[in-house]
C-alpha cells in the first residue's frame, strides 16, 4: 500500500524574514531535514550509509511555492521516493499547511557516494532500496540540468566556519542563501519565488573564494557559483512573481 | 512552588559544525528559542508584547559551556526568571544532557522597549510579571559590560538578507555567527568555547557595513562590532579552552 510518510513542524521565529514569513532557506531546510529523518526511519540514513563507507549526495532540487508560510504556522512535509537508477535517486516533498492545502512541491534527485574516493556508487547495492518507490504524481516539474547563465553581475563568497556540515563541505542550503543574499531587497519584498532548480556540481571548502556570476531580469534569475579553479561548483535558477 | 520548566530538543544535522558537534549559534538559537516558548506560555511573549507596541530586546547574554553536545544528541534546556528591575530582567538557563548533566549553563538580560519610540518601558507596567521570578543559583556568572578593544585585527560584514529576523534587524546570533567566522578554523578544531559574553548595544539593518575590530589572544578575544557611524552595535568576548 502506498502512501506518502508525514513529518510535522512549525515555522519557529528563526526561520521568518522581516515579512514574517518564512525565508526560502528555512523551507528547504525542512525538505532537507524531512529527507534525512525519512532516509534514517526507513535504513538508508546517513548513519546506515557511514556504516558502508558511503553517504548521501544531493544533487538537484526543485521546489515550487505557493505561497510562504507565515511564523508560527504548522506545516506538514510528506515524502516518498519515486524513483531508483543506478546512479540517481528521486525524493518527492508536498509541504500542506493545517487544512491539507498546499503551500509548495518539491524534487530532488540524490546520488550515493563513496566516501573515500568521492565516486558514485550503484543504488542498485542497496537492496531493500528498491522498495521504496512509490506512484504518486510529481509535486513539481523536474529538476533541469540549468545552463551557463549570460552574467551582468558578479558577486563573492568565501566560505566560513558557519557554512560547513559534518562533512567539512558548505551545507547545500548556504548556496541558495548566498544567492538570495546578492539580491534587491526591494524584490524580496514585493515578489515572491515561485520556482527555484539548483544543480550542485562542485562541493566547496572552508576558505575556498567563490565568484557568484549573474544573470538577471525582471523575473527570473540564474546564477553560477564558481570555485578558485573557474569550474562552476553549483547553478540555481529563480523565478519570482 | 519553585520549578524550572524544561524545553527538549535534539541536536540536529544542521545545528553542527564540520567535527559533528553543536555550534555555539545553535547552542544561542536553542535558548533564545527556549526564552521565547517559555515567554509565550507565560503570556509575556514577543506576541503579547506586540499587542501593547512594545517587544523584547536582548541586551546582554553570558553562556558557560562544559561541552558541545553531538549530532542527534537529546538535549534539556530548563529555564526561569531571577530578577526584574525597572530597566531590566534576568532569564536563566541550564542545557542538561540526557543523564542530568549540565552541558551549559546562561544567564540573559532583557529589556521592554516601546516599538514606536525604541525608549525602554519600566518592566513593573507588566503586573503580573513579577510573579514569574524564581529563586534558585544563577548557572553562570552575570554577563558584565565589556570594555572597547586595543584591536589588532579588523574585518567587514555587510548586513545581508539572511541575517534579518522578523523585526527587520540583525538578529541576535548573527552577531556572533559573524565573530567566530572570523576565528582561524584551527582554533575551533583544536579547543572549544568556554565562555562567551555578549553586550548588544544598538540594532543594525540590511546593508549596514560594519566593521569587527578584534583584540585576540592565545585564549581569549574580544570584538567590537561598530557601525557605520562609528558606533559600538555590540561586544563579544570569548574564552577558549
Amino acid at each position: 500500500m502506498d502512501t506518502k510518510r508525514t513529518y510535522n513542524y512549525r515555522i519557529e521565529p528563526r526561520d521568518v524574514d522581516f515579512m514574517r514569513r518564512a525565508t526560502l532557506m528555512a523551507l528547504v531546510d525542512y525538505l532537507l531535514h524531512t529527507a534525512g529523518e525519512d532516509a534514517d526511519r526507513n535504513g538508508f540514513g546517513v548513519r546506515d550509509l557511514n556504516l558502508n563507507n558511503a553517504s548521501w549526495v544531493l544533487t538537484r532540487l526543485a521546489v515550487e511555492i505557493d505561497r510562504m508560510p507565515d511564523e508560527y504556522e504548522p506545516v506538514r512535509v510528506t515524502t516518498w521516493v519515486s524513483n531508483i537508477t543506478r546512479a540517481m535517486t528521486t525524493r518527492n516533498f508536498d509541504i500542506l499547511d493545517e487544512r491539507g492545502e498546499r503551500i509548495a512541491g518539491a524534487v530532488s534527485n540524490w546520488a550515493m557516494i563513496d566516501l573515500s574516493t568521492r565516486r558514485l556508487l550503484d543504488l542498485h547495492q542497496l537492496a531493500a532500496y528498491d522498495t521504496m518507490t512509490q506512484d504518486f504524481p510529481l509535486p513539481a516539474a523536474l529538476p533541469r540540468r540549468l545552463a551557463t547563465p549570460h552574467p551582468t553581475e558578479q558577486f563573492t563568497h568565501t566560505v566560513a566556519y558557519s557554512d560547513l556540515d559534518f562533512n567539512g563541505h558548505a551545507n547545500s542550503v548556504k548556496y541558495l542563501q548566498w544567492v538570495i543574499d546578492t539580491l534587491p531587497l526591494e524584490w524580496l519584498r514585493s515578489r515572491r519565488f515561485a520556482r527555484v532548480e539548483i544543480n550542485y556540481l562542485q562541493e566547496t571548502r572552508h576558505g575556498d573564494v567563490l565568484a557568484l556570476l549573474a544573470e538577471r531580469s525582471a523575473d527570473d534569475c540564474l546564477y553560477e557559483i564558481r570555485n578558485a579553479r573557474d569550474e562552476a561548483a553549483c547553478r540555481i535558477a529563480c523565478h519570482m512573481v
